[in-house]
């Protein structure tokens, strides 16, 4: 029995995401970008639930519209809409098993096997094997501090064959903390009229700004209908309850929902429901607390970072969401360091993974805040930085 | 901006499924699938959130491991082996957004694009949009009066290029009610072996059996670790919970397991829990009463059809599940007699939407009982009935 192109490097990578499993309760795990338990809004999620589950409960338990309920839709509209006009009257909102479904839609509507995708280098690195079992070529664009390089980016726009969508996050990125600057946003748009080459925008952390001023998405821009926004519910509200959504417009946005309503129908009604009702009871006081929360372990792993590392360590400066990534001069030898970090029980993200190509010669790591208590960040940058003075003689 | 193959026979069937959401609250739908909210074990469900949400929220709306929660597989697997060992071992067990998500995936570990995958003719019709959506050429294999032809079968199995999956629904079929053989089962496993082609057994229907014995699913008979099996809640809990399972023997189970977790991670938290409790404390009532509930229809319906329609219409005798096929005799004019029960207030689906290849010369319909009461189903029938009068002089 053979299996298919898509599956194979699943098969090869599969193995090394072994590291997330670690069990150790002494470990101070760096390495999941989870958002921690204690800004899930229990509480209201329970009240919801019971009521509805009371009041209504086939509305919760039966079949919604492939490609989910348009109460939820229309919510996901109001809250896009409430600082920049995100979502236009012909754009079509598909609600997604989280965000990593919308990406494995785009790829499935955009390509068929073989074709490139443009992605950030690095990039996240689970989209990264979704976008692979998707059997897309991955081509990596390189990275500047204020988001992707629009010189390469129009540069690998221009390859043959020609690529068939570029994948970017705009805030906060994945695995690099970087916030992609407000010019550069209009100019993705340009360049994606100018190469026709559709956009797919992911923004899972965009409310988690805890610092700077709110910027439009990418999507806000676009007037050629050439960008799709994907987000969820996973950071803001609660992870497992996979409601993410993709905003796309016109033809773009049908094709993603028929793909949904093909590949499972649509997701748990229970679930659209309870975040239905989040949104549209208000959520700001919520994301005022997460903005809080992860500002103060953000600002703090910085701080302690620039206390403990060598000073030629460098290392981005979040401005929201849950990751910063570290870089060690150039010939650092990186597995070592990351193995010796384990041994001292602290557990990062080889940069290695982040890559769609050439990957180990990274020397980088990402850290991500979002699950570590004050006294884990100050113990867990001290060993790091201390292994820092080592490997930077 | 161009789209890909795969989305493009999506644009063209999504416009047909309108039918489904006729809002006419006069019309009869014979035309749905769905479980009747009647069905659902509201008052248990609602207990257990309860609980759950109070006793152990975060249980409930963290992520869960990528693939599914252990507790749900273990439960699945102890259901599924109560009556005959269907789960060994090594077989890995992922949890799907409902069976479709399992076909979909199925295609994907299987298929590259342009490869072939053989169903039966007919077979259900969102699994061919499903299919069709990876990419796949569709080749459907003959029905008999116990499930797929195995002569066809052979005969399509040597094509070339060779066919790289079959599909299948052994139990209740969609949309013929038919039930597979004992010994076609077996024969399907040797053929399955003989050219290395593996299956996909759809088998939701499996638990509303309301008449003869249950029969051992076809992977009980796989030797060889060529079947993988795929059913869900949807049809014996609440559709909306969106959890299905597919179980795969080893490497084959574990490609499943990869390739959902990078599709969407995992389905929802709440409801993979809800439903690990359901059946831990056992579903064995319900399903009592969810048997009557479809045989009392299905016997009805059957009764009905045999004294309203013309000699020369056949229609198959349910022993399970929710549908009938019926079929009108060659050069009966389908769309029009569809049209006019349409205009007579009831809705069924024309055959012709249930056949990968020539379905346009098809002379019958799915009708499905689950939703009707005995008043509809009486009146239905008989204007079905008065109408093979007038189309088959």
């Amino acid at each position: 029995m053979n299996f298919s192109n898509n599956v194979l490097p699943l098969f090869v990578s599969g193995e090394e995401s072994a590291i997330a499993k670690l069990s150790d309760p002494t470990l101070i795990k760096l390495s999941i970008g989870n958002p921690p338990d204690e800004g899930f809004p229990i509480e209201r999620i329970r009240a919801i639930s019971e009521r509805l589950l009371k009041d209504d409960p086939y509305s919760m338990l039966s079949y919604s519209t492939p490609g989910g309920r348009a109460d939820l839709k229309a919510a996901v509209k109001t809250f896009l809409n409430r600082r920049f006009k995100t979502v236009n009257d012909d754009d079509v909102i598909t609600i997604t098993g989280g965000g990593q479904q919308a990406i494995s839609l785009a790829a499935q509507l955009f390509c068929n096997d073989g074709d490139t995708i443009l992605c950030e280098s690095p990039t996240f690195m689970a989209a990264l094997d979704t976008l692979r079992s998707m059997s897309a070529k991955l081509v990596g664009v390189n990275m500047e501090d204020d988001g992707i390089d629009l010189q390469d980016l129009e540069e690998k726009m221009q390859m043959e064959p020609k690529p068939k969508m570029l994948y970017i996050i705009s805030d906060f990125q994945n695995p690099t903390g970087i916030c992609l600057s407000e010019h550069k946003r209009k100019a993705i748009c340009e360049l994606a009229y100018k190469y026709d080459i559709p956009v797919l925008e992911d923004n899972p952390y965009y409310e988690l700004r805890f610092e700077g001023e709110f910027i439009p998405f990418v999507k806000c821009f676009d007037t050629h209908g050439m960008v799709a926004l994907t987000s969820s519910m996973s950071k803001i509200v609660a992870p497992g309850m996979r409601v993410g959504y993709v905003v796309a417009p016109g033809k773009m946005g049908e094709g993603f929902s028929l793909l949904k309503g093909s590949a499972d129908l649509h997701g748990s009604t229970w679930a659209q429901r309870v975040c239905c009702e989040l949104l549209n009871e208000g959520l700001e006081d919520e994301l005022v607390s997460l903005r809080e929360l992860y500002g103060h372990r953000g600002r703090l792993m910085y701080e302690r970072l620039g206390r403990y590392c060598h000073p030629s360590v460098k290392f981005t400066k979040p401005q929201g969401g849950m990751f910063i990534w570290v870089t060690l001069p150039d010939g650092c030898d990186m597995p070592a360091f990351v193995d010796e970090l384990m041994d001292n029980k602290v557990v990062v993200v080889s940069g290695d993974q982040f890559f769609a190509e050439n990957g180990e010669n990274s020397t980088s790591f990402r850290l991500s805040y979002s699950l570590a208590n004050d006294e884990q960040i100050d113990r867990s940058c001290s060993i790091i930085g201390e292994l820092t003075h080592k490997y930077c003689r």
